[in-house]
């Protein structure tokens, strides 16, 4: 397992973590605010939000790098399933926008189940559908698509993935080589299947891995995460099954949390970041 | 699989569903009204909670018996793990409880994460430990001991066990006759193994069938479960499942729904019950 605590270059902030995938939250920065925050202090990549990127991809990639950073993944695209479903050619609007900012990954949240459907079968049949046709055009794009599970509680209307097993297995239907899954320590924490679905997944397939921790008394299905640490999350034993699964690639800190982190001035949330990546990821 | 289409005999009310787990909600009715209206409606069962029976088991208890029915069960023990863990006087004073209303099983919501660890794996210990000496007592008083998996939005503060797997590996680890597990649709409906891990068990070891929904929006994570037929979860499926692996006993009704259900007339409520349980179960 990678050793943290005294390098930092694998670090990577999620502008989620400072309010930036919701309106009304967060101190509002620019773009370029978040750049040179981050890169003063040493992190490794930044993922942004479609809504803060707008049609500055370009612009705003080149400035990353500039920075001697990486841009390493774009949220997210629109729902593929469930009533909420994106067009494709919203879909496909992401992607270009991926691939206008360098990103690595486009990460895809789901989406709820088929309106008229129960249970999962028949979503997932769609997802499959839309997935293997945007596959083609993201690889085009040279963009990954990153598929997140999310925590069952997220069912219903915002995903129709509840385990990493259940991505995987996307996965393997599609068998694009662009398609991976994003494991995201407060959608997969209590999951003691983890570690064994996996190392039976197939090489590369992991895109992305989030950190955040899952509070003992969660008040909010949505906006109340963790920061590293405050938590019930076991970080070590996650970061272990992802890295000896063959993931080698950023922490992406993605801290949802209305009521604490998003009141805090952005830099010191940046500086608490850097010190809990370092003692207790 | 069992036809309720024309029988409703296998259908119990958890008094949940009328707001009896909470103070503050429901119509308030005494267990007497409960029993009667059950009974006039043809249910099987009733399963009550601990504040509404208090030191009348007994008596309760003869009376659903002289109305007919059957006491399904009682819910349920303090918590087992976790800060707000209760004592094994607690523990047994529900177990005698059981007994006294003749209650087949008696709900086990194991409580959350133990204080001062992280993951699950110390908390599960600590469950074993204290399971494996409450069985022998139980068995003792002829009570069965039911654990009840959580959906995973649970975890941290209210329970350890996830899945029906993780249910079904602690009762392997104890492997005293009188454990078993409570499948509840609310915190399974999402899980694509349950077919399987219900299979896997050994005989004997699905004590209760829990009915309600998932709702497509769920608002809150705990009071707003939906009536079946309402949500998203498919519950023939998961009926499917639970009878393959072998049960044949009451499907028990547990709405906890604040914002709808509570508020309605008792009698409304329970009409609405047998109905979806002959249609849509």
């Amino acid at each position: 397992m990678r050793d943290f605590s005294s390098n930092h270059a694998a670090l990577a902030l999620n502008t989620a973590t400072l309010g930036h995938n919701l309106d009304g939250y967060g101190a509002g920065w620019s773009p370029e605010q978040v750049i040179d925050a981050c890169a003063a202090r040493g992190y490794g990549a930044i993922v942004f939000w479609r809504r803060e990127v707008g049609a500055r991809g370009c612009e705003i990639g080149e400035r990353v790098r500039a920075a001697g950073m990486q841009v390493a993944g774009l949220c997210r695209t629109p729902f593929l399933t469930g009533r909420d479903a994106g067009s494709d050619d919203e879909v496909r609007s992401a992607i270009d926008m991926a691939a206008a900012l360098g990103a690595e990954v486009l990460t895809i949240v789901t989406g709820g189940t088929e309106p008229g459907t129960k249970g999962l079968t028949e979503t997932r049949k769609r997802l499959t559908a839309r997935l293997a046709g945007h596959a083609e055009y993201a690889a085009q794009c040279g963009v990954k698509l990153g598929l997140e599970p999310l925590n069952p509680m997220l069912g219903g209307n915002r995903t129709c993935l509840m385990t990493a097993r259940d991505a995987l297995e996307i996965c393997d239907e599609i068998d694009a080589p662009n398609i991976g899954i994003a494991v995201d320590v407060y959608h997969v924490w209590w999951d003691r299947m983890l570690p064994q679905s996996l190392l039976a997944a197939a090489p590369d397939r992991i895109l992305s891995y989030h950190l955040c921790d899952w509070l003992e008394n969660t008040s909010d299905m949505l906006l109340d995460r963790g920061m590293m640490g405050d938590g019930v999350a076991d970080l070590k034993a996650i970061r272990m099954a992802v890295e000896s699964a063959g993931y080698a690639g950023f922490c992406e800190v993605e801290v949802f949390s209305a009521e604490k982190w998003w009141k805090r001035p952005p830099n010191e949330v940046l500086d608490v970041i850097v010190d809990r990546f370092r003692t207790v990821c």
